[in-house]
């Protein structure tokens, strides 16, 4: 292992849990970091020996790419799975911020992928990250480098995404508090060099206050803040009746949710975990804000009709784009003093 | 547990592994299946019960669409991460099955979604899965699901997809005799109602041999056959230097590939261990081909030019469409005795 960066896994007794503390030598860049604002940190020793980056997933690159220039003003990247929201959401920013290309015109900057869609408008990224835990990551590993390299300060992250709700009317907006596994723990189990290594899954609660203040502010939909359970599979890892195969019963999946349930769990979806570790990881300000689709205890299938569904979509998107507005707002507000 | 449908694990110790065995009782519809091919099996009591089945992530219904109609005439299955390459695929089959639209138009049967491409020609179907184990298993539920209701049978699934190679010419083809996991096990963790069940990553051995046997007949290019490691991460996951964390040396990362390469693994991809689970479990005969784009012993970054990967990629393409216009031609000439 690398002096300069150690994950120390505390193990409570043998079973229970863990917490995982990050050390790190600061260097140089770290320091000049320090003095403006902190940065999205990379913890690879390895990187400053690539003569280029390729971000292959996104077809960019350091070799290929300016990403400074690209990438230098970027202060806020929402993420979410679907690449159709994530240009809607470029779009309804653009307009809540004032800055619409009349041409109505947002390029995907990874056109040369299908892998991932990005947008950009302003201070603000929007990246589309696909469904599921790896999906995430590998988009997450290349947005962490491209933030890196293009030397961005401050930067906050938000994930957009839909769920399944429990015990919540459909329609309301859950900001995770923490995300936990299939057992209800907060961790994320990373697979190292075929070894697991456990990794805390915190988010930033003051993050989440200010998001849930911003709906009661909306006033337009119902917003809780709940724990997220973040699961590897849609149909029997969120014990759906509906899938290719069911080994259980009804009642077995009342339970198992009724479970969750009082352990905080407020809605289910398939990236939080690895998006809360990582961007802990990277000293990165991070919320996930997701909209649920249905109440999980009276169903398992998206039978609402499009028009509600996409209202629906629309929430977590309506919620972010108000904080951001709020947040530039001030900002500029604290510069013209 | 429901009395139909039974995982029976088996441990061999404490530690080491275990064999999963399906029981099932055949009903009906099994015995007339029996009778005239072997059809998908889902193993799910509660499907009979809706009224509608929707197949959320492909935008298709029993309720909406005439799945039989549509589809129940599908043979072959090729499924692939990316939606660019099931498109270019498709039309790259229709054009060996002579089946070309003369217009060139290869509508996407899932164009009210985001979420996956799917093109059809004949009896072949070419459907996008994204990336990583949830991605591809949400599809392959609702795939299993379209091909039970469509009363498809004798259906043969491929994966055709990319990889890091182990001690491989860059552009040879892998096709997958076992889909091991990163501590190089063949089994598949599949968590219900939060514990965990072990699945089989068999793969149809007779399968991978006819694939073999139709790249020595092809001639172009290499093809091995041998055991694929799938990860659900592609940095540290795979022991990639180059993610925005790396805790490992260049020494540790050539340690594993090196024990990865003893175990008898040739590549490493993201899907292959739940695609094989779940075709075994839904007796379905499947294959698992790819290319691999570099020698991950020798680097991490896919920087060979464009044109060369993009040649790579179509060679797991040139051959499952060579092995499926055979197998018609054989079957055509059953059918004329």
């Amino acid at each position: 292992m690398l002096g300069d960066f150690a994950e120390v896994i505390m193990w409570k007794n043998d079973l229970e849990f863990i917490s995982v503390v990050l050390f790190r030598k600061m260097d140089s860049k770290d320091k000049r970091n320090a003095s403006c604002g902190s940065s999205a940190i990379v913890h690879n020793p390895h990187l400053d020996a690539l003569k280029d980056d390729i971000l292959y997933h996104f077809s960019l690159g350091t070799g290929t790419h300016d990403l400074r220039a690209i990438f230098g003003d970027v202060k806020f990247v929402c993420v979410g799975g679907s690449p159709w929201r994530m240009k809607s959401f470029i779009e309804y920013i653009a307009a809540e911020l004032g800055m619409e290309d009349p041409k109505s015109e947002y390029p995907n900057i990874c056109a040369g992928t299908d892998r991932y869609a990005m947008y950009k408008v302003g201070p603000v990224l929007s990246v589309s990250h696909g469904m599921g835990i790896p999906s995430i990551a590998i988009m997450l590993h290349e947005l962490i480098k491209l933030l890196y390299h293009a030397n961005c300060t401050d930067v906050t992250v938000i994930r957009i995404g839909t769920s399944g709700g429990i015990e919540l009317e459909p329609g309301t907006v859950v900001v995770t508090k923490q995300s936990v596994d299939a057992t209800f723990q907060p961790k994320f189990e990373q697979v190292i060099l075929g070894k697991t290594v456990v990794r805390s899954t915190d988010l930033d609660q003051s993050l989440a206050e200010e998001l849930l203040q911003c709906s009661k502010e909306l006033n337009q939909f119902q917003t809780v803040v709940g724990n997220t359970m973040c699961t590897l599979d849609f149909y029997e890892g969120q014990a759906r009746l509906d899938g290719a195969f069911c080994s259980y019963t009804e009642k077995d999946k009342q339970d198992y949710l009724r479970k969750a349930s009082e352990a905080g769990v407020c809605n289910i979806e398939m990236e939080s975990s690895v998006f809360a570790a990582m961007c802990k990881l990277s000293g990165l300000r991070a919320a996930v804000v997701c909209v649920t689709l249905l109440d999980r205890l009276k169903g398992d299938q998206l039978s609402s009709c499009h028009e509600v569904l996409q209202n629906y979509q629309q929430r977590p998107q309506i919620l972010v784009g108000y904080y951001i507005k709020r947040q530039l707002k001030t900002k500029a507000g604290v510069s013209q003093v």
